[in-house]
């Protein structure tokens, strides 16, 4: 097949399945679903694995000072690249696509070039990007912060893992994934990646495609709500000081105060000290996930949230400590990209709209560094991070072929 | 000193104070307060340390199949014991005081009586009973429970830790603490445990001892709430079934109905699964203690916990389930012995009044057994399970003198 017959050009989907298939094998969980959190025992298995498929295409594999993983189809030149890709590390209860979809959708267009002889003007780069999930160590994205240069990968490997017991520059080395090359060490003309939606918009409105044009932002904050050990019993509740009680209150108006402002608000953590039955509580940890697409709307809710905080400590005479761990502004992708993606699904026969991400992407470091976009394919009932995270097989065919002719056009220029 | 004399008997508080000290370096904790959960190696050896005392004494030590301790002074008759006593487990963030002034209190009262040549008519007995916080192995009061036969030793061998990880019978057996003889194997005539209020009312009313008519009521139970994991950032608020929220909202519930019935609510246990920051919590297991002197009000509280769960179950599309781990109702102690509680104090020249315990005792297992009272002395701004807990010299000693002039008078009957 020539350059004048790719407008025909489809992926192989079985075989992109079939990988997709055997690499969810590994940190798979009982019920479905699979747990492979950045720098384990999976995540260094699910590494391999991908490095296996890449030496068996003879295909170049590089990896980074921060174990970012690039797999390098040739262009007719040395201009800057095209760059697509996702990550393969998952949440603790996570589902068969998150992340996986754009590393191996990437893999399978390269494959699906090579196979029809088709050698692009610019170099093709998928990337798999180190730790985007955030869970055991923070902040999230964290592979493609380093790839813009917001953190040294020095800053970054003295991170501790969240409960504690090794530093990320140690599970780096141990898994074999510490590279030498300088993250964001080459230019990048384009960045699309392709990922499930998860989140209901695409299937309700029966939509195939969703062009990305911009990112919410995403606030994560961690707190300690400081009380008294008290007897459960014996101790009047005017007497208390009561921090398990606080940290009630606050998940409460966290989740009330997000949805009177449009978004989103998470209390995910919630650690009780003592933890005894008969004990009230002396301590709480917690984190609250705030996010919203208006920057001005998010600082507004994320204050509030501490100005509430303040007030819930000061009726109960407790008191807390604060540190923030993400702040993420929201980003705006590129224009030009995100009509480029209609107009390719549009010539593919597929529905499609504009789209906001309510997740954090990879794709939003990468807007630092070049115009960038996303692919979103529908995710049945908006489910994700849990083992029934699904999309349909015809919907990831369509969304990795909606790239395929993306990337066609941007590697030509 | 013969038996016309007793009037003026003391107990010798500098020998009692040293045995306590020398107890509480066993599972002393930075900063004060001491950790010897029930079964232990710091109860095994807090339980070493009194056996070696009774041995010194040269006094007879029962240990009966569930593990409680009994040091007996012999009477001149074979007529049914007095017994008074508490234990030496305290909670994981324990105080001094709470559980061995009735051990080491009892102790000391045989002591003087025994080197002042008094030997009662009555025997009498000094109980440490096994498990009475519960925090380990629940439920608490365990060893007073068996004793009034309510529970076979066999049924509660089977009582797993609260971590799953061990069962009572095997513990009891590694520390060394099985014993042979059946619990509640001998007939007792009263029972009067001393104790620290552990509460503020007696500092707040500058009166020397508490006589306790009453125990309010404890029910404990866990529920299981369970929700739906969901991504944090796409998961729209109203497609959630977010588990954390609605155990959050029960936390304040419990609270505020507590407070408004007169009664005491504490959730002192909060696990959230899968405890991600950006994962919304599937499952929350937390636990309810609540407290009331009226039985009728006490199940109205209950049932309106129960009925509010459901209720934020149904809103949030959560569901529940629910163990009942505790439930014990109001206890009535003996008016008799309350009585001749404030009139010793009186003659010895201590202030008194009568007032209920917030907190569950072995004495309101052992009011089932036979007439039975507490002593209480005031606990220092009311606070206790906390390492801050504190009770001044001077009212420990007027207490166990208190304790030594109603025991006087009980076992001469």
């Amino acid at each position: 097949m020539g350059m004048n017959d790719v407008s025909k050009l489809q992926i192989n989907f079985k075989r992109f399945k079939k990988r997709l298939d055997e690499l969810n094998k590994i940190g798979a969980m009982n019920g479905g679903g699979v747990c492979r959190l950045a720098l384990s025992d999976e995540d260094k298995a699910a590494r391999n694995l991908l490095k296996k498929w890449v030496q068996e295409l003879g295909l170049q594999l590089e990896v980074d000072q921060i174990g970012n993983m690039f797999i390098t189809l040739p262009g007719q030149t040395d201009a800057p690249c095209v760059m697509t890709g996702s990550h393969l590390d998952t949440v603790g209860t996570g589902g068969l696509f998150d992340g996986p979809l754009g590393v191996l959708g990437g893999l399978e267009i390269i494959e699906t070039l090579r196979e029809n002889d088709i050698q692009p003007k610019r170099p093709l780069k998928v990337a798999s990007f180190t730790n985007e999930e955030g869970v055991r160590f923070t902040p999230d994205m964290m592979g493609s912060l380093a790839f813009k240069k917001a953190n040294t990968p020095k800053e970054l490997y003295d991170i501790e893992s969240v409960d504690g017991k090794v530093k990320l520059g140690e599970e780096l080395e141990r898994i074999g994934y510490k590279g030498e090359m300088e993250p964001g060490d080459f230019p990048v003309s384009h960045f699309v990646e392709i990922h499930i939606e998860q989140g209901p918009i695409l299937e309700n409105e029966e939509i195939d495609i969703g062009a990305v044009t911009k990112v919410q932002g995403i606030f994560w904050t961690e707190y300690q709500i400081l009380g008294r050990a008290a007897h459960a019993g014996t101790t009047p509740i005017p007497l208390r000081n009561d921090a398990g009680l606080v940290a009630a209150q606050l998940t409460a108006f966290v989740r009330e105060k997000a949805e009177a402002l449009g978004g989103a608000g998470t209390v995910g953590i919630t650690e009780v000290s003592p933890n005894l039955i008969n004990v009230v509580p002396e301590k709480v940890r917690l984190t609250t996930d705030l996010r919203h697409p208006e920057k001005e709307t998010l600082h507004e809710l994320q204050n509030t949230v501490d100005q509430k905080l303040k007030e819930l400590c000061d009726t109960e005479g407790t008191r807390f400590e604060r540190k923030e761990l993400v702040r993420f502004e929201p980003v705006d992708f590129s224009p030009e990209v995100a009509d480029l993606i209609e107009k390719q699904a549009e010539t593919l026969g597929y529905s499609s709209r504009k789209m906001i991400s309510g997740a954090g992407h990879d794709a939003q470091m990468m807007a630092a560094v070049c115009p960038t976009s996303m692919i979103f394919v529908p995710s049945v009932d908006g489910i994700s991070h849990n083992i029934e995270e699904f999309t349909k097989d015809e919907d990831l065919e369509r969304g990795i072929n909606t790239l395929l002719h993306v990337l066609l056009v941007l590697l030509e220029r």
